[in-house]
């Protein structure tokens, strides 16, 4: 771990970033202390990324990310009912599910708009700087599993999860109260990595992460991952529902026209904890670069680390754990130049198929999957 | 024809729905003399419902809708191109699509906006009466005849026509200029009340109404008859463009679940000419309400119409021409009541399967397919 970082410098040299502090609000809640208010009703609060210490986030430090104010779900009387194009109908009580056979396994969560912040001119929606990921273990039950209890038709395509939680949207509109919802294409729904999970690190997930049960879908941004899961409903057709259509979409250009689809996928991509944004450095010293990089649904093949702002790259060192689905911690030993002045770091992360970071913004993407080059400006002395 | 209506009456009466006289701009238009104009730049201008005569609207009141700036479009370099999935990709100059056996159909045309104005709260986008529609008779080739030409392949779904216009819209964001465009299901494509005309009335096709070659489907709100030409393409899977997702959608429940679908078929309409809003008629005599009704792509069954405000409803009588995909004059002899004050008239129309112009607004229609019943207040003196 760096030492020539401190509170008190972040404190001193980026104001704009301060984290302002969330209060626990109900009494089951983890008390989420140092967490950035990016929203304050409904809930939306970021993991300050410059403080990434551990590979797992623990709960009170994982962002948490609400389209609506969390509902009321009673643990006792909760329900999970799998519908549409099945067999059987089935009703899940919480005691059912935790019957079946659990797994846990580590999943790294991205907000489909992390990184907002850094989009100029400034886009509409949370703006999120680089802590809108976090990375914790989770135990459930794979979707597949209730799925096969379902038995689900042939000639179904996708799977609707919804959300307990609903409400109105005003710009672009909601149809009226509706519920969070996103569909997976059943061959997603089916993989080891799409959980039902009612535990997260260990605990029993806590109510802002979507308690009694929520979606985990591994390698999807995290819209993907419906909280206070209620419904799954197998349909026939692409589901079009509010948050895959009028919000979290982007434009794709098949024969030259541009289509709008559902955002899906993470995309690969490295982010610089340690120098924080305008951090003084000493001058002539070693500095260790810290962050984490995450692929998606890839394998993260490498790391790169550019000190003079894009001209020249070299390799970081990949740390610590190495799961799929989930970020890696890197490092990358600076030598500080001896002159003092400004200098602009940039981390780039390259997936297993070659996929890497573009330099520029893509319009194409509206305002998520951000994941161009965002310069770390640090001051020498 | 009634003959107690006069222009006098209704600039007095209804200042607001005054039209504002559009003035010609190219040499080869037609003066467009008392249409109202909606947007002064792209041009949309509205037929002046209230001064309805022929079942034919001539050229120079047919309502103009534009997304973007009128193209520059030379018929000499023209070309329409057929790609995507199809077995011959097909190039077509205008000589070679009008060597094609042409045929020649009435067909009315609808805004999907249309009545826009009579929505409370208002709501975004063109601000139509009840004059967003209009009739005529169109000269061209099927677009079938055309399809066949390249040869669909199986497994293909959609065919997407677009223009030669193209722009950016702001809000809701197109992803950069784009062209404006519409998707049309493969079965809706092959139906003989779908054209790619080129004559309008017997005249060489307006450039602002798509010069020179125009798509024409019946039955289907104006947005799908693409101006200006110039692609057709074959698509494998649905088509999620702009137009069709971000714009000209309307949400549809399956599931229970609120799903975006695009705007598709005309819903019946019956919409009163004479009187106009807030005209004055005499008290004791007859009057001979008057207007235009019609059902997409279904049979126009009645038109009723109430001089109650809805309590009771009689039989209209149906005149004229009688064609699919066009809309009927239709007459009422109303004995106007003695006493005066003011009475609020309905039309009704109700199409073959039993469908009727529902009371109030559905919500799930967000601004688009404007049925619901829209009183006419007219004062008895």
């Amino acid at each position: 771990m760096p030492t020539n970082f401190s509170r008190r410098d972040l404190l001193k040299a980026a104001p704009a970033a301060l984290p302002l502090l969330a209060g626990r609000v109900r009494a089951d809640e983890p008390p989420f202390t140092g967490l950035t208010v990016r929203m304050h009703e409904p809930r939306n609060l970021e993991f300050p990324f410059s403080s990434l210490k551990s590979w797992v986030t623990p709960n009170e430090q994982f962002f948490v990310r609400s389209h609506f104010a969390v509902p009321k779900v009673d643990p006792k009387s909760w329900k999970l009912t799998v519908e549409g194009e099945v067999e059987n109908r089935v009703e899940l009580t919480l005691e059912e599910l935790k019957a079946l056979t659990a797994v846990t396994r580590p999943i790294t969560l991205e907000c489909a708009g992390n990184g907002r912040v850094f989009l100029t001119p400034q886009a509409r929606g949370l703006q999120w700087g680089f802590g809108g990921v976090s990375n914790a273990e989770w135990t459930g039950v794979p979707l597949s599993a209730v799925l096969e209890k379902a038995k689900v038709k042939s000639g179904a395509v996708e799977v609707v999860l919804a959300g307990a939680d609903s409400g109105i949207i005003a710009d672009p509109a909601t149809p009226g109260p509706i519920h969070f919802d996103r569909s997976l294409p059943l061959a997603k729904a089916n993989q080891p990595e799409v959980l039902l999970a009612y535990k997260m690190n260990g605990e029993d997930l806590p109510v802002s992460h979507g308690a009694p049960v929520r979606a985990v879908v591994g390698g999807w941004y995290g819209m993907a991952s419906v909280k206070w899961l209620t419904r799954v409903v197998v349909t026939r057709t692409p589901y079009t529902g509010f948050f895959q259509t009028l919000d979290y979409s982007v434009w794709e250009r098949k024969n030259g026209l541009p289509e709008l689809v559902p955002v899906t996928t993470v995309q690969p991509k490295a982010a610089i904890a340690r120098p924080a944004l305008h951090e003084t450095v000493p001058a002539g010293q070693p500095y260790k670069v810290f962050g984490a990089a995450w692929a998606g649904e890839q394998k993260l093949e490498r790391v790169e680390v550019s000190a003079d702002g894009g001209k020249t790259w070299e390799t970081a060192t990949l740390t610590g754990e190495d799961k799929p689905f989930c970020w890696r911690t890197w490092e990358y030993a600076w030598k500080v130049p001896a002159e003092k002045g400004t200098s602009k770091l940039l981390a780039r992360a390259t997936a297993a198929d070659g996929t890497t970071q573009p330099e520029k913004r893509d319009p194409d993407r509206r305002t998520y999957m951000i994941n161009h080059l965002v310069p770390v400006e640090v001051l020498i002395k």
